[in-house]
């Protein structure tokens, strides 16, 4: 795997999740992810992974065209900045690959962490050394839980599953969406809230 | 309509909601949430109106069969209280119609704050004067998104619709899920963080 800049994943360096293995095993039961999910997931993995380029462009065009959104990935000059979107896309596409092949343990549960951090204004900027909107609000992280779900199904559907594989693939991809987009939410929780 | 106890939908004394409509337009935005919506939301209303108690009966179950999530419903002993679930079980069953019917306005905004503050510690457990856990974890208010949008779509199929209809009218409850669980989570969040 060629190495990814700013791409930290596993690093002995990552500060742990604030949550337990225990809090996340609360966490699927409440979203009803279960091993079957896991096997969905690396199905969908195995699909979606020569289209990762195809998806960035789905989800990065869909940004670019909504100012509001795009604002996150502003340069010093306060418009979009191409490096900046550069930067992050690598890591964006690993995202997509983690997300499916990883296991959720410690490990991963630290580099949600770190993801969250860094959508926010603890951290968010200091990856790739660009950016001046000080963090992305937590209201549009939650909100692209609908987007992130609703356009992968056409990717999951061009390898010619059946019907049922394509929607037992799809729902467990909607349940990690809402799990990791919600593990992202920590840092902007008033304490004791999350 | 009979009047639902502790249901102020619409009531003059509710606070405003922190948002404005401009800061829902984009948020509409960023979920793909347009009037077709809308519409595909108001069919799904007629369709779902005969079903709330059913619904709500798998809802419940689920609820139920967690103790770690029918813990927020707890009452004076920490057991489960069936007085408290029943009283909050009347305002549910308004919301899949308000859900579905009201204008998303001013005054819907109003009440999805006042929604929020039910479900925080501001102000659990004093609509009814039951309850004993001080709030429902945010976490927990986004990880619902995929129960809640998993389980309506068989309700949805029951009236002979076409799959494309059923397709439509499930993808405009899922953003609307979406959209009302990002802006319940406004309490928990820190100050400028939202
Ligand atoms: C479900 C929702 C989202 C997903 C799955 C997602 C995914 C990701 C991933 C995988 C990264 C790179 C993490 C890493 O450094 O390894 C990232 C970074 C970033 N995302 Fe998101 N994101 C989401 C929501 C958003 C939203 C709503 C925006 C705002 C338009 C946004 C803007 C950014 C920016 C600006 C960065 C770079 C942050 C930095 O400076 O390090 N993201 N996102
Ligand atoms: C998408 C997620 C959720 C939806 C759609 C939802 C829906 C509702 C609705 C409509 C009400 C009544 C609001 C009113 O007073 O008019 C309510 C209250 C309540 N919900 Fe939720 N809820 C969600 C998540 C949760 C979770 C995860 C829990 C915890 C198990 C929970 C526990 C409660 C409790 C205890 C109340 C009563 C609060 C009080 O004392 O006033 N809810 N919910």
């Amino acid at each position: 795997m060629q190495s990814i800049p700013g791409y930290t994943y596993g690093s002995p360096a990552l500060n742990p999740s604030p949550l337990s293995l225990e809090d996340l095993e609360k966490l699927k039961a409440s979203l009803l992810f279960t091993d079957d999910d896991h096997t969905a997931l690396r199905q969908a993995g195995e699909v979606l992974a020569d289209q990762v380029e195809e998806i960035l462009d789905v989800w990065y065009g869909f940004v670019a065209s909504h100012p509001h959104l795009v604002f996150y990935f502003g340069g010093p000059d306060g418009n979009p900045s191409a490096e900046y979107l550069a930067a992050v896309r690598k890591r964006f596409g690993q995202w997509i690959l983690d997300t499916c092949q990883r296991p959720y343990d410690a490990q991963w549960l630290a580099y949600q962490h770190e993801i969250g951090l860094r959508h926010h204004r603890s951290k968010k900027n200091q990856t790739d050394g660009f950016g001046t909107a000080p963090q992305v609000p937590m209201r549009y992280i939650v909100a692209f839980i609908y987007p992130i779900t609703a356009t992968i199904r056409p990717f999951l559907a061009k390898k010619g599953h059946s019907q049922e594989q394509i929607e037992r693939m799809h729902q467990a991809w909607f349940k990690t969406v809402v799990l990791q987009a919600l593990l992202w939410c920590y840092p902007y929780v008033k304490d004791g809230d999350f």
